[in-house]
């Protein structure tokens, strides 16, 4: 649709970093991911990897995607965002993106989740809508300071490359996105998230997702490098599959892409690959004031400046 | 708001199906519900009873409630389904409810949900709306023939003593209902199921529905009776998980009293009293073709005319 090859450039960046990281989750933990090939009967298709039950990751799924095709005005709203003009009849688009969760086995591990993506939709035909969007954010069943202040930094050593505005924009736009409503609490730590991002040049954006994308594995492998041998209790992985279960009402209750997605007809499998292996849903009273799972809901309640 | 008393006739069929319900499962179990009783801030309150890790349920919930206060014109709008008119302004509304799920810990032992309730609009003061809801609805993680038989017969005897058209009705709009689209799958065998129902006498009604709460018992019990100390493998346990992931995925994503309620501020406690202990979501490959697994997606995929 445009012919400065970013459709091109960007599929070939998510490939790339599909292949990175899954290269370094693997040599963490020593097994494979098992690879899915799939093609979209619409257009486009999918390279889906999951490592599952592995020595570090219970359960981690690095995927991308590149499709294109046409979507109804409706979809095309929706993925416009509000304050867009509604196309009329259907329009063209194309979408390419990495998507990565990862829930390690160890309740002292976090879970990650990260996530970037090119959109280009041919409303106007001689000057096509297109944005880029994403994020990585840090999901612990218990806050250990120091690891989220690494993470944060890590991503806020990308954003000032491009802009000192930008990681406190995407850092705020993460604690509000990642909000459980009903439980009053965030899904966890934060990170970075923009969305519908065309505010300066593409070529400067493309660069500023790559290097988000490539940060992915300096921001989290260490962490778990660190946490994933520490000893830990049957309470405290019980307490790590509640935090799951959270997880699980977030994504299916208000992530945007998964709802969408479902809902119109998505590629299950991979949408619904961010779901942890275990969720628990126990009637529980809170945990005892100022034990370790209290001191996390407070944080997951009032998000913090990490740096 | 009325003169009928049929606020304090619903409240009384929905706490005494309550202590009834309760009594039985407890017998069966052995251990005892925990009891929570709580107060809305804008009028009315609930009684939730949980039982938790017992002998043969993990979990069971038998929750009644009984709520009043005024409602914004969307919640109106939204309580009074479509093709009604949109109130002005706030208007009063009566609700009172019952709402049981009970998750076996044996897998050969289904699931089982039921919610029976009456709700008052009085968006036009001198002519109240008014409506009864519900249904019962049965998840088996191995469909046995004779148990959706035993749960379906009992059900349309119910709706037979009111009306021969009830049955074909309800167990119709229950097969639709619990759809998990994203799967292609039902949540379970059906049972009935209805909603703004107001097409005959006040009085008609609220008798068909206690007696559909009064065959809660006698449809489910002698099920779980006969199941709850069949033998069982790791693999059935698991798959028992799985599709329980599953009874997640429907609550989370469709079911329009949990998502209504978790957006509008609703209990949460009470609203995901529904969800099971656990819920797994493995990456897997479908079980082998003719396994007990896949003849049970089958009926899940395709739903029977059990009677």
């Amino acid at each position: 649709m445009t012919s400065d090859n970013m459709q091109r450039r960007a599929e070939q960046m998510v490939r790339d970093a599909q292949d990175t990281i899954c290269q370094s989750l693997e040599v963490l933990d020593g097994a494979h991911f098992r690879q899915d090939l799939w093609t979209r009967s619409g257009g486009g298709g999918g390279d889906s990897r999951v490592l599952q039950d592995g020595n570090v990751f219970e359960k981690a799924g690095v995927n991308t995607s590149v499709v294109c095709g046409t979507m109804s005005p409706e979809a095309a709203q929706s993925a416009l965002g509000r304050g867009r003009n509604l196309p009329e009849g259907t329009v063209e688009f194309f979408a390419t993106g990495l998507s990565v969760v990862v829930h390690p086995h160890n309740p002292m591990a976090p879970s990650v989740h990260a996530n970037y993506r090119y959109f280009e939709l041919a409303a106007d035909p001689t000057a096509p809508s297109w944005w880029f969007g994403g994020g990585a954010d840090l999901s612990p069943s218990y806050v250990i300071r120091e690891d989220a202040v690494h993470f944060h930094r890590v991503h806020k050593e990308v954003c000032d490359r491009y802009d000192p505005g930008f990681y406190p924009r995407f850092k705020k736009w993460c604690d509000d996105y990642f909000y459980i409503m009903h439980r009053g609490e965030r899904r966890g730590v934060g990170g970075i998230f923009f969305d519908n991002l065309n505010d300066r040049s593409k070529d400067q954006l493309f660069q500023f997702i790559s290097s988000c994308a490539r940060a992915f594995v300096p921001a989290y492998v260490p962490i778990v490098e660190a946490r994933k041998n520490l000893p830990y209790t049957n309470l405290q992985k019980h307490w790590q599959q509640i935090r799951r279960g959270r997880y699980v009402e977030f994504n299916l209750v208000y992530d945007r892409g998964t709802t969408f997605g479902l809902k119109t007809g998505g590629r299950t499998e991979s949408i619904l690959m961010s779901l942890p292996l275990v969720g628990c849903w126990e009637d529980t009273s809170l945990p005892d004031t100022d034990s370790p799972e209290t001191r996390t809901l407070e944080v997951l309640r009032h998000p913090q400046e990490w740096l």
